[in-house]
């Protein structure tokens, strides 16, 4: 049994190991190699408490697990500690025993971005140079640095219903040599990419926001009730995400779907265009959508990534369990 | 961050502190203090496993976790180690982070076993004297050791498919100095109390096996299509049961429900009569019927208990995580 603690994951993980992780679990849910389970997620009456379970198993990496945590919405302002607490524990495919245990919170960040940035690889135009920002807090700043080594990007544009927040995009443009505008929601229509991650529940980027080409990750919605982007624009793109079923269910593509304007079966895996079954983008005037709404095998992918960091490195916590 | 591993249960669990711990969170269910999450229970594809996870919980005791694991069918012939394998994760209801993980093998034995004890310390006539058992299997036995403890038993009957298996049984009887004698389904009427414990799809204890006044277990079945006794001995008997929605739809009550034979609403939970909502057993001649599922609360109960005595033992391995 194998422990890799939350402080050691910062100093293993890389953002090219979590992008390879993310990628090519991607790909093995598309070819039917890997599948999530049901999530669970409680409201569980206690310190206003978000707490469940996301697991998954991967047959062609032999990844099987989960993810378990939540959000604890006091725990900053209590105690100093941030709020979305998560560990995932790994198990042997082969036997049933647990095989690890790894922190998740800086894991979770990670694979998240890695996720945009998998879609940005994939359906993002080669020339694009422009990238936008729509949110500006703690999990916009990983969006951002990932996405940056995507493309020759020359220009991060950013808005934040709160502009106080933009100097978080700010810093991580300047550490990537890159300049920085904070602009209206009309002033994205300058990206050729734009990252969208906030908790909103009404939708903030409208279909006049973007330009013919543009690639849109949308990696905030994972709730039903939640939105970030207009039906209508939805509507006018080709849509992409990790898992249709949650796509549909609890990510952006919920409220395009519940109103008739696509349906289910327009809206195509990003593994399926990794492992070419399809061709992703089809010309530059085409708008791409990428609805990332977080699965469990990417938590599996990039933890049993860091795993094997830790034991070449020999940080692994070895237990006899 | 605390580990328990699975080869100090033996020495830290004992039956009684199992048999608190689950009427105590049997109690918190019925309060309302306590619930269980849904049930993921997954056939993986790969050696044959079904895996998932029971999680819950418990506000009165703020034990919050889940177990993880399954049955890997193919552990015992080619690896040598048993083919039920889980370990309980246990976590900080106030902030999220995890707090323990605990070998759960044989502590699913010692739940499983404490609740048929429950249910015959809550429900069984004082005056039972003959304990039957349908089943004699590796659970049987530990199911038997912690019936015996619950009344002053004077016989132990027994009944397998395979009598072959039968010793198992009379060696627990003759630990605790009581006589066995093997029967046919027909004896289990000279029982006062029956636990039933087989892995059967087919009813095995039917009406006219029963006497008047007998309080019976069923512990086998705890998914859909298992089934030990007859819906009409079902029908005939007082129902109550650990987790009501579990009972109809993956315990014993399942075919009696499904047949109109009996409806939701007059099964009871076990924990009502231990919190003194319900009288639980009415008169000498009732027949009572323990229907138990399973349910993740059992296992995070008694998990929170072997860590409490790991900590007190200075036993438990304290990992910084």
């Amino acid at each position: 049994m194998l422990i890799v603690p939350e402080r050691e994951i910062a100093d293993l993980m890389t953002r090219e190991a979590a992008f390879a992780a993310v990628e090519k679990v991607f790909a093995a849910m598309a070819a039917g190699d890997a599948y999530n389970f049901p999530v669970v997620r409680e409201a569980i009456g206690h310190e206003d408490a978000l707490y469940g379970f996301k697991g998954g198993f991967d047959r062609s990496g032999l990844t099987l697990g989960l993810k378990a945590g939540g959000y604890w919405p006091n725990n900053l302002e209590k105690r100093g500690i941030i709020n979305h607490q998560s560990t995932v524990f790994l198990f042997d495919p082969d036997t049933g025993k647990a095989r690890a245990m790894v922190g998740g919170n800086l894991l979770t960040a990670l694979r998240t971005a890695a996720a945009s940035s998998v879609s940005i690889r994939h359906l993002a135009r080669e020339d694009a140079r422009v990238i936008g920002m729509v949110g500006a807090g703690h999990q916009a700043t990983f969006q951002l640095r990932a996405a940056l080594e995507q493309r020759d990007f020359d220009k991060v544009i950013g808005w934040n219903l709160h502009p106080e927040m933009l100097p978080n995009l700010e810093k991580v443009a300047a550490e990537a040599g890159v300049p920085f505008e904070a602009v209206e929601l009309t002033g994205m229509r300058e990206a050729d990419v734009i990252i969208s991650i906030t908790s909103s529940f009404d939708a903030i980027l409208m279909a006049e926001h973007v330009s013919p080409g543009c690639h849109i990750a949308c990696m905030g919605t994972d709730t039903k009730g939640k939105q970030e982007v207009s039906p209508a624009l939805l509507a006018k793109a080709t849509v992409f995400t990790d898992e249709v079923a949650q796509s549909v269910s609890i990510g952006e593509a919920q409220h395009a779907v519940a109103q008739g304007l696509i349906d289910e079966s327009a809206i195509t895996q990003l593994g399926a265009v990794i492992n070419g079954a399809h061709p992703g983008r089809r010309s530059a005037e085409e708008i791409t959508l990428f609805d990332g709404t977080g699965v469990g095998l990417q938590d599996l992918a990039v933890a049993a990534a860091v795993v094997d960091l830790a034991v070449e490195k020999g940080i692994a916590i070895e237990v006899d369990f």
